[in-house]
C-alpha cells in the first residue's frame, strides 16, 4: 500500500522540500500547511516553495509564514533530500518548482488526480479520495500524529473547498469522518465557509454580474456554457474565481448534465482555456482530454490555440456526441 | 435525558399522527420520512399529515406516498395515539394539522428551535443539533434501528438542506459523523446536493440575472441590498427561492455585514416583505422587530404597508444606526 510506502519515506528522510501546484487554491494550500506541520511534528526540516503567491482572501490560514516564493535566480539556494509534491497530477504542475530538484532526489508524489503520470519514487495516487489534504489527514492517522487547532483547520479547510462544501462527487464517507475529527479542534464552521467563499470584492461580484446574462444552453438544455472574451476582463486585477462561480450557477440548473466555460487567456493571441463541469453523467476528463487537457470525471479542463468561437463549437459538437 | 423519554413513548404507542411545520423544506420532509420509516421497523402504524404539498423539487425522495395532505373537511377522520411534531417551534406552526388531535393524545415534540414552546407531553428540544433529521438519527441509534437506503437518504438530505451543506454554525462534529454514517448506504452526493439546490428552472436563473444588476451597496459596503418590484415578478410562476439566492449572493461580497431584500408583495398595493440576514456581527432579529417582523439574529424578515422607495430609506437609516 503506497501510504505505507509514503510513511516509510517520511521516516527515512530528514530535509523535506514541499511543494504543490500553481494557482494555488484551498487544498494545494491546506495539504501543504497541515503537511508542513506534520514533518514539524516528527522533528523534521521543511520548508514549503511555491510557485505563486498564496492566493488572495486566505491570509488566514496559520503558518503561511513558512512558505517561501519560487524564486528563479542563481542564489538561491535550498537543501533538502526528499521532494514532496502534493496534488499535482505532474511536475509541471509545480511550475518551475520542480527544477530545484536538480539532483533528482528522494520524490515522494502524493495526488487525487487520477491523471496523475507516477512521476516519483514513492507515488500515493488515490482518485477516490476526496483531495490531497484528506491524504494528509491520513498520513496523520496512519503515524498516529496528533492533530493541533492549526493543522485540523489547514486540512479542513482544503477537503472544504476541493469538495465545494462536502457536495461534489469527491465526498465520501470518509471525508465525513475526517470532517468529524477535525472539527473537534474548536473549528468556526461558518467563518471558515466565509473566509474561503465569501470574499468576492465588490468588483468582481459587479463582473460576474455582467458575464452572467451571456448564459446559453444547447441540447435541450443539457448543456450550458458562457463565454469570456478579453475585452471584458482587460485591465482588471480580478480576485473572484470566475470559473468557479459561473460554472457552479450552471451546474444549479435544472436538467443541465454539462457545463462549460470558454474564455480567452489575457495576454495570449488566439488562445482558449476551457473548463468543464458535470453533473455525473458526462465523464468531462475524456472530453477535456480530447483537447490536449485532462482532470477529473467531473471537473476538468484544457487549453486551446485558435479563434474562441471556432474552438466553441468544435468543443460543444463533441459534447452533444457523448450526451 | 429527553431522547430516553421520546423513546420510551415510541415503545409504549402504536399508532401516531406524524407532522412537520408548514412551508415544508429538506429537513421537515426528511424528518418526517425519516421517522416514518424508524416507526415501520418497529412494527407500528403510522400516517404522516401534512399542512402543505410536497415542495418543487422534492419528488425524488422515498416514502412520499406515505404524506398525506390535510384535508380540513368534517369527514376527516385518521386514528392515532400519539401526535407527533417534528421540527416545530409552536402546534400552530403545523398549519391546521395540530386540530386533528382533538382529544389530546401522547404529543412527542421533537425540534431544534431555541424558541420551541414546549407544548409536547415529551419535549425533546436540542438547539445544537443541526436539524430535526439529525435529531431522529440519533433516535435510530438509540433504539438500535439500522438504517437503509432510503432512511439515510431521507435523514442525509434533512441535515444537508438545513446546514447549507454543512456550512451554518449548527453544523457540528456530530453532524459530520452522521452524515458519514449514513453516505455508506451507497448515497449519490451531487445528484442529492443537485435535487436539493440544482433544480432552478432555466427561466427563473433569467428572473435573477435580471434582477442581480440592481444590487446596490451603502455604508462602505457593510449593506448590500436588492429592490424587486411587482412588475418584475408579474405573471410568473417562479419555483426558485428568490430571496435565498440573492441574499446568499450578497453575504459573499467582501465587507458585507448585512443583506437585504425589499420585495413588493404580488397582488397587494404598496405591502413590501422585507429579508435579512447579517454575517454575525449586526442583530438582524432586533431589527426586523423595529418593523413588526422576526426571526433569527442572522436570518430575519418583517413585512411592512407602505412605498417601497419610502420603507427603503427608512429601515436603511435604521440599519445604519446599529452598524
Amino acid at each position: 500500500m503506497s501510504l505505507k510506502r509514503v510513511v516509510a519515506s517520511l521516516k527515512k528522510h530528514d530535509n523535506f522540500l514541499i511543494t504543490a501546484h500553481t494557482n494555488l487554491e484551498g487544498d494545494a494550500l491546506g495539504a501543504e500547511l497541515g503537511f508542513f506541520m506534520l514533518l514539524k511534528k516528527l522533528g523534521k526540516n521543511a520548508i514549503i516553495v511555491n510557485e505563486d503567491s498564496v492566493p488572495y482572501g486566505y491570509e488566514f490560514m496559520p503558518g503561511l509564514e513558512n512558505i517561501k516564493r519560487f524564486n528563479n535566480k542563481p542564489n538561491w539556494k535550498v537543501d533538502f533530500d526528499c521532494f514532496v509534491a502534493l496534488d499535482c497530477s505532474d511536475l509541471r504542475r509545480t511550475g518551475e518548482v520542480y527544477k530545484l530538484n536538480t539532483q533528482h532526489k528522494h520524490t515522494i508524489n502524493i495526488d487525487h488526480h487520477i491523471s496523475n503520470e507516477r512521476f516519483g519514487d514513492v507515488n500515493w495516487v488515490d482518485a477516490h479520495t476526496s483531495s490531497a489534504s484528506e491524504m494528509v489527514y491520513h498520513i496523520y492517522k496512519e503515524m498516529n500524529v496528533r492533530f493541533d487547532r492549526d493543522s485540523a483547520l489547514c486540512l479542513y479547510v482544503g477537503m472544504l473547498t476541493d469538495t465545494g462544501s462536502f457536495r461534489y462527487s469527491n465526498t465520501t464517507s470518509v471525508t465525513h469522518k475526517a470532517a468529524a475529527e477535525l472539527l473537534k479542534f474548536g473549528l468556526n464552521v461558518p467563518e471558515l465557509y466565509n473566509h474561503a467563499y465569501g470574499n468576492i470584492p465588490f468588483q468582481d461580484a459587479k463582473l460576474l454580474i455582467k458575464i452572467l446574462p451571456g448564459i446559453r444552453r444547447q441540447a435541450q438544455g443539457k448543456i450550458i456554457w458562457f463565454q469570456v472574451k478579453q475585452n471584458i476582463l482587460r485591465n482588471k486585477k480580478i480576485y473572484l474565481d470566475l470559473t468557479d462561480q459561473l460554472l457552479s450557477f450552471a451546474r444549479l440548473i435544472r436538467g443541465v448534465e454539462v457545463a462549460v466555460l470558454f474564455k480567452e487567456n489575457l495576454g495570449v493571441k488566439d488562445e482558449v482555456r476551457i473548463n468543464f463541469r458535470s453533473n455525473g453523467k458526462v465523464d468531462v476528463n475524456a472530453i477535456a482530454k480530447a483537447f490536449g487537457g485532462g482532470g477529473h470525471r467531473t471537473a476538468s479542463g484544457a487549453t486551446v490555440h485558435g479563434k474562441i468561437d471556432v474552438i466553441r463549437k468544435r468543443v460543444l459538437a463533441k459534447i452533444k456526441e457523448v450526451l
